[in-house]
């Protein structure tokens, strides 16, 4: 039963990850005490954990570390973890629910969301730098350099500054195609990247595939969000549901409409997997995350 | 003339910053134009970059690569640059004026500044992530570890938020040191370390007697910058003067009075000189910023 395996392997993996953040997040005990709750509170306890997942998938497929892959992907985990805490503060979404629970900066206040979303960015470059037993200092820079590109003005935080800019306008599908391949694509991209460079280095014909993969699957996550966000409720969610139109957003879902937004998401899923031929059964794990991110819009 | 030498060489190195931060921040006419333009505004044209020079200060004792210096100072100085735009914004100590100009919110809007902050912190590490060459990919993972840890919640971030917490409150002298320490004194001396790591490796003797060093400057540093905020006008400052005492936040100069703090600051460099017995006439150019540093409180 591959799908049993699957559920059973992606509960094994948040529990992996739960202890990993846990021990890598700062002491609630030491000083300066306010800010390193509020960096574990925004942290634990919540999420699917999509990206560390898609890390220790493609880690898999190149007989990587486990534990390696628990800090690579708890550094990109640290990363997506800042972007919430800073998109949901007053100047930007102005959110109060994410995960099931207040927003950090309605649990603490707007100064301690600045600087948790800024000491956690930090510190997934720190646990990232850290040398890991076995892998070559020249991967781990490579890491580095591939989790910031993902993350800055040429990844998720320039589509914020799109997404902003955008918000009333009208945007073309390829427009928000763009912008969405900045803002959440380049991150899940990264994590896939990254939990491949953490074992036996891939040919260049390889990692392209791969690469092609992971952009496939990044898009396919934000049109399933996009079909979620008017589809489910904001309990399901853990975050404010119908956001997107009540803001005036642009989405695949006013662009294309409910069910071409589903069919779209199926066929980057097929896309995706066509991308993953020739790898043979190492790239399971892949394909079942990546059927397990469309089907949550069906 | 070694004073006039100081001047050309400090000069001179102001001068390769500024090319180097333009060469390495986004281009300001591709997208996200705004937020690319609000990087550089937040950036360029601005400040004595006394950390980039404490890089190449450094950098000088163990012969680095001038070109590299370059790079690394830039990252530096964009983590320094990113904790300004942030510390500004309103949710934290609400100010409008910085290096003489209209802060990054005040120019452009509060969601950009908090863009700029987090995509100028990603930045540095992408820069110091990019393989230089000739040094060993090791050190340059060290340099990002340590870059990392003296911005984070241990360092420069966790700093911010003791100095949050302690508006109103009475500190002792020892609590305002562990306070700055964290706050300022960090990324001073993260910028002497990083320098040293760029050349020929020093002994363990004698990076803890540099480290010594940093640490004496970095606290030298922020005991003129409390001397200044009472002792010198908006005008000259170029960020608003007498901030300190309006938003009834303890300084040396409140802790030990203005001639006091000043004599503090000399016994500061005095020891920081010390430090850099042994390592003969390469250590000047350190000797001369700790001086440059210290007389600013003149």
């Amino acid at each position: 039963m591959a799908n049993d395996n699957f559920i059973g392997w992606m509960t094994g993996i948040q529990q992996t990850m739960e202890d990993a953040l846990a021990r890598l997040l700062p002491n609630p005990e030491s000083a300066p005490q306010r800010l390193h709750e509020a960096m574990r509170y925004s942290t634990l306890d919540g999420g699917k954990r999509v990206r560390p997942l898609l890390v220790h998938a493609a880690g898999e497929l190149v007989s990587a570390n486990p534990e390696h892959l628990a800090r690579i992907g708890a550094a990109v985990e640290m990363i997506h973890a800042y972007s919430l805490v800073h998109d949901d503060m007053p100047c930007m979404d102005d959110d109060v629910l994410r995960r099931g629970k207040p927003t950090c900066h309605v649990a603490f206040d707007d100064a301690t969301a600045l600087l948790v979303g800024d000491a956690l960015q930090t510190l997934a470059f720190d646990v990232l730098a850290t040398p890991l037993d076995g892998v070559a200092a020249a991967a781990q820079l490579e890491m580095v350099r591939t989790l910031a590109r993902a993350s800055g003005h040429g990844g998720m935080a320039g589509g914020q500054a799109i997404d902003l800019a955008s918000v009333g306008q009208t945007l073309s599908l390829p427009e928000l195609e763009y912008m969405h391949c900045l803002k959440t694509g380049a991150l899940i991209r990264a994590a896939v990247l990254l939990g491949a460079l953490a074992g036996t280095p891939l040919s260049a014909e390889e990692t392209e595939r791969l690469d092609h993969f992971a952009k496939r699957i990044g898009l396919a996550f934000q049109v399933v969000d996009d079909v979620l966000d008017v589809d489910a409720d904001t309990a399901t969610l853990g975050k404010t549901a119908g956001k997107d139109a009540a803001n005036d957003k642009p989405t695949y879902v006013s662009l294309m409409g409910l069910p071409e937004a589903r069919a779209f998401a199926r066929e980057l899923r097929d896309e995706a997997f066509a991308a993953l031929d020739g790898f043979g059964p190492a790239a399971q794990r892949l394909k079942d995350l990546a059927d397990y991110i469309v089907a949550r819009s069906f």
